[in-house]
């Protein structure tokens, strides 16, 4: 695609281009960070004013049962695991995905503690999402029992880093940086021959990817709704187990939500047989029910469409940006290579934080990550060849005339 | 009060009773639910449209920064706090009550293992709230370091549980069932006698009886917003730590939003310095925003007001019923005394889940809790003295008639 026509031409041919009605988009924006809290589905806001009005406002207590509260983590959680690979029963919408990875790091453990009780090493990435890193020292400050954490970096291959001593991996499907994505089965296999469980933190790749958990014989799965799921804001998480772990141990967060018969008010905890026993205390219904609206739309869609879709605007924003961008220090951090990338670019620019500022007061909106990486979202469902042709027109606009050098994009917001 | 005409009088003189116009209440319903989900602020639905259409649908990330997304946590803990007894910076609103339990016990077992390291036993109620004791059950299996939990019964009063191989005693302020009420600050005292943390459950208390969690020289205090705050279905919970102990332990779900620079993505977790580090993982927006709608009522109302209509209302309500059902199997729960009660009221009846059925199908909602509890709450914002006349109006004629005997009102809905 060499003119912005040739870029109408493709949308116009887009066997998705009808799902981008299904979403309220801003006017005059381009929206490149679906990648850190997706665009909002039409149905979103009648969903919440449902609840809040008719089932909370009038219903109110009765709804635990006429509006299905009580079951809607497992009800939504099959919705969602059926595009994940999962099957009826194996997953749960509920809580964050920094608090499913401690649950599932907690049973991962205990079952390590039969299989491979001298391991101590819990394995992840140096540049993997600092959340997963902070829940495992988390983990291992509060057992007091040897753990350690070892980190894959440019010193230390995966390959290395994966011996004898390691109990459980933590990586993340697609790095919420770099783009980069593993080969979730292939890494899988490796290691299983070890002896290693993985947990997979899908955050940055459920919705976005193809995925399929029970086909890459996955042990542990966990990852957020508010990415590429649009589910809205913070709206809760989900968290995977294989059904050959699900009876092994009731993770840690036991509260009333996992118990077997939570209304009897037992004394003693026991378990839900399956994954309900992931479940802990009350969710928040109203962000919770939002969920649907963003699994509706990524059920409509079929995801080999959207995989294709999402390799040919990145290939398309990667040359359109080297090409149109040449002379300005920008350097590709996201591998070229389509089964290695996710369905995020990013580019490293020295002066990275002051050019997003100024991109996203132009209307485009990316973000940007520690250090000196812009990060644009690429998302099948709402965004366009011609929003990636326009998107670079800004980013040529910017670097050329240098408007990104004003005191104003300098200042740090709280939140970058 | 002996006729209707005396308790609408009392309506009339209730300087509390313009607040119950801020609510929307169904037509057709007395509503003595409010201490398991309070009713809906009639700004409850415009403040999450405007989250969801405008916060969301338009501004999309830059909200974390320009709606206050970022802040929210904290800022309405400083505002939930001022009810509390709590200061500024002591308290923040986020994730559930289970949850916060798991950070409290984490953080009080590891301020024991310097100051009573050999203690190993974790105090609570055999009629605590079950999830209270499930976390309790989880943590202990998950540690694996000999602790063990006592319950306070009958047999075991906490005079005698008290003893110097506690280390830490989590009561609720309020209890769930009975509505039977600590005095938190001789009961915390006791326990600091003998060297134990408290964590105090407010669940059932905050926003319906008087607390002042600095002036009782309390540990750690939860509690959830959904019952007499009345921020909405499953709205993020509570934790306050008092200013002594907030820098003693990084507690162990230490996720992002905990972290003092979490967007310096660093490898290394370092806690924030205040109550920040109670955070973990990323909140529920819609939910979240809408629990300010409830605390702006809480705060247009004078709680002793509050405390002296909800014992009054109390009265009324345990008189009339053993007045006006006098010869049914009714035996009231609720301690009579004023010192030792909260703000609902329980009675025992042999066919207590059929009879919150029919009460409920006559538009009275109450709650059933195992084993044969008939709930009653009392919450003096929007529940009046007429509507407690009205109340047992409708409880005789059900009990009179046996209109609870029917196959219908036996069938066990999901959540009871």
């Amino acid at each position: 695609m060499n003119t912005r026509e040739d870029c109408v031409a493709a949308d116009r041919s887009d066997p998705l281009a009808s799902l981008k009605e299904r979403f309220e988009l801003p006017a005059g924006v381009l929206y490149m960070d679906g990648n850190s809290l997706g665009v909002m589905p039409k149905t979103a806001a009648a969903r919440a004013a449902g609840v809040i009005n008719h089932e909370w406002g009038v219903n109110l207590i009765r709804s635990w049962n006429t509006a299905g509260w009580f079951e809607m983590p497992v009800r939504l959680g099959d919705k969602l695991g059926a595009l994940l690979g999962a099957r009826e029963g194996e997953l749960v919408v509920t809580d964050t995905t920094s608090l499913n990875i401690f649950k599932a790091l907690a049973a991962a453990l205990r079952i390590q503690q039969t299989e491979h009780p001298q391991r101590r090493v819990i394995l992840s990435e140096r540049d993997n999402f600092p959340t997963d890193l902070y829940m495992i020292q988390g983990m291992i400050d509060l057992l007091q029992q040897g753990y350690e954490m070892r980190l894959i970096d440019k010193d230390l291959p995966l390959e290395k880093a994966l011996d004898d001593s390691v109990a459980v991996m933590l990586l993340s499907h697609v790095n919420y940086r770099s783009g980069q994505m593993h080969d979730m089965r292939a890494v899988t296999a490796q290691a299983h021959e070890r002896g290693v469980l993985t947990i997979w933190d899908l955050a940055h790749a459920a919705g976005a990817v193809p995925i399929d958990l029970n086909g890459a014989n996955a042990d542990f799965a966990v990852g957020c709704t508010y990415k590429y799921l649009n589910g809205g804001p913070g709206s809760p998480a989900f968290i995977w187990v294989a059904p050959r772990h699900i009876k092994n141990f009731w993770q840690p967060l036991s509260g009333w939500w996992g118990h077997t018969r939570p209304f009897d008010m037992t004394v003693a905890y026991e378990p839900a047989g399956g994954i309900r026993r992931y479940l802990c205390g009350t969710q928040p219904i109203v962000s919770l029910a939002m969920v649907e609206c963003g699994l509706d739309v990524a059920h409509a869609a079929d995801m080999t469409e959207v995989r294709k879709k999402s390799l040919a605007l990145g290939d398309l924003f990667i040359s359109l940006v080297e090409e149109r961008c040449e002379g300005h220090p920008l350097t590709l951090v996201t591998p070229r290579n389509h089964a290695d990338r996710g369905s995020h670019v990013s580019f490293c620019h020295p002066n990275g934080y002051e050019v997003m500022q100024a991109l996203v007061a132009r209307g485009l909106i990316g973000d940007y990550r520690e250090p000196e990486v812009l990060r644009f979202g690429l998302t099948p469902l709402y965004f366009g060849y011609a929003d990636v042709w326009d998107a670079v027109d800004i980013l040529k606009d910017v670097l050329d005339n240098r408007t990104w050098d004003k005191p104003e994009f300098k200042e740090r917001a709280a939140v970058t």
